[in-house]
């Protein structure tokens, strides 16, 4: 049941069969697709368009649909990986498994994206980001160069749910966050700065600033977190 | 690998190849069943019991075992979502990817399922309520209608785990609950109450109040806070 | 598009058209692997590797590359569960749908694992582990007998990521973690000992002892938590 698109543009030889490009898609040189990944799955308005219109029998009835995805060069996309249409990944880009990245995201070079994880679309994410298992990503994040975000940090977009006025939240160069921690709509992680583990974030975090406990406060300097962790990798 | 059940009663055109529906389900007009769903996954005490007695080398060889299920009009089930059998779904119901439903579960009209989502089974959920993304409901959970359940909200039904008395959560109509927050078994949630992101909730809530914090305590009313969205949506 | 390598031992008659098998597996007698699984997928370091000498279009092109995977008998491995290479499983094992367990992993018997759990390879769990939907497990991690992990708790690896030494976290026999709590890297879950929901252990935790909030501090004994619960199951 997998489908490549006649308007793809395909220049690796990995799509594994099974697997479905859908659309005007272009999949970069050596990158390879899984089985049971799609990408260009086509936005919920147009789904619900066709629906309207004509029966769907397959998922290649989608093809007419999307405007298909962007995936550079070099990139692993793992089992079960979803990546509607108008998203853009660079070169040397992996997922996990079940990997969901929505619509009109761009994602930059040599980042990686934990199993299970959900970008929910219109996000921008820098390069050599390392994103671990089970993040949660809403809309209108923005994500710069270098940030660790670990395993199943959740950040949100609506500080008043369920309200008309969504607001993203930015996260700058090199910044860590930790474990679980939970990002209110609307803040700023400054540059270097670093987020506890199961921490809440409710106001902007300093640049290389820590920042710990529910509701998140400032405990330490980034300068202090990098002697400790220098300690520990010592004692190894 | 798709099979629909000769017992299923389906009244749309909407079911792509690769899709599954086991047993005597229904299936409402217009409803759209992605590739990759299974509708009337048979329950674990079933599947132990056919596997004591024969070889399953076919996914339909649970037909015969499945009651079904039966899902409503206009909904939208999406690539990856598995529907255990014995559960009810009204209109214009979604479901985003990977969700699971376990058997004895009603949801009822218009109400969204974000990604990842599992519903536990033996759960009911009324009509227009919002599930984000990744969240979790174990058996005898009651929602009522218009409910808010932010991204990766976990509930559970344990107050002593694992004890042998499981008791659900009760979330009263219009009530909303933050991202990441925590509902402790047994908690009833009032009518029209908020739990802001992260909270742990331990005892019971009133009413159209606002409750915060690890355990969570009151620090506001409905009104307090609608008054602030309002100022915030103003803000945009 | 299911595959069942030529070098694996199978023993059941149980393995459903669409599931995958890869390399010298072994799949003890009745154990039942569902449609959309896959059992010995290969290590990243040597899908890299094939992907830099040659064309990957098939699923079973990483068969030559897989070391296998062994599962004992009258397990449940349901749909869309992927187990990597070189993990060893149980008898009467069960898993939920989706979850993920990576390289150099062993379970013992009569281990149940929930759905959406993601055992990040490098663990070791013993027998009559209950682990319920969600959690997460990364490498390092030791985890004996007769533990129970509620829905969503996460376990870390790396106190100050991203660092160069990554310690896991060690629970003992019989303890409880509650929903959604976090552990931090290298703390020792004391024997029979209890972690509350919601909560963040930072250190360890003394055995028969119930640990609170974050970060979590100890507030009480087994006994009393076994006599509070006895209390609560004989409400019912």
């Amino acid at each position: 049941m997998g489908y490549i698109s006649p308007k793809a543009r395909i220049r690796t030889q990995n799509i594994v069969e099974g697997a479905i490009v859908l659309g005007p898609s272009e999949i970069g040189e050596r990158t390879y697709i899984d089985a049971n990944c799609v990408i260009g799955y086509p936005i919920r308005r147009k789904v619900i368009e066709i629906l309207e219109k004509e029966a769907i029998r397959w998922i290649r009835d989608f093809d007419s649909i999307s405007k298909g995805s962007i995936i550079g060069s070099n990139c692993i996309i793992r089992r079960g990986t979803i990546v509607y249409e108008g998203v853009k990944i660079g070169n040397r880009v992996e997922t996990g498994h079940n990997v969901l990245i929505r619509e009109e995201t761009t994602i930059g070079d040599d980042t990686k994206i934990g199993t299970a994880t959900v970008i929910d679309g219109h996000v921008r994410i820098g390069s050599k980001v390392s994103i671990q298992t089970g993040v949660y990503i809403p809309p209108f994040t923005e994500i710069e160069d270098n940030v660790f975000l670990g395993p199943y940090v959740k950040i949100t977009n609506d500080k008043y749910p369920p309200s008309k006025r969504l607001k993203g939240v930015t996260i700058h160069k090199g910044a860590v966050i930790g474990c679980g921690a939970i990002l209110i709509a609307g803040v700023e992680i400054g540059e270097g700065a670093v987020v506890a583990a199961g921490a809440v974030v409710t106001k902007d975090v300093p640049a290389r600033s820590v920042v710990l406990g529910i509701p998140a406060r400032v405990i330490g300097t980034r300068e202090e977190y990098e002697a400790k962790k220098k300690q520990w990798e010592e004692l190894s």
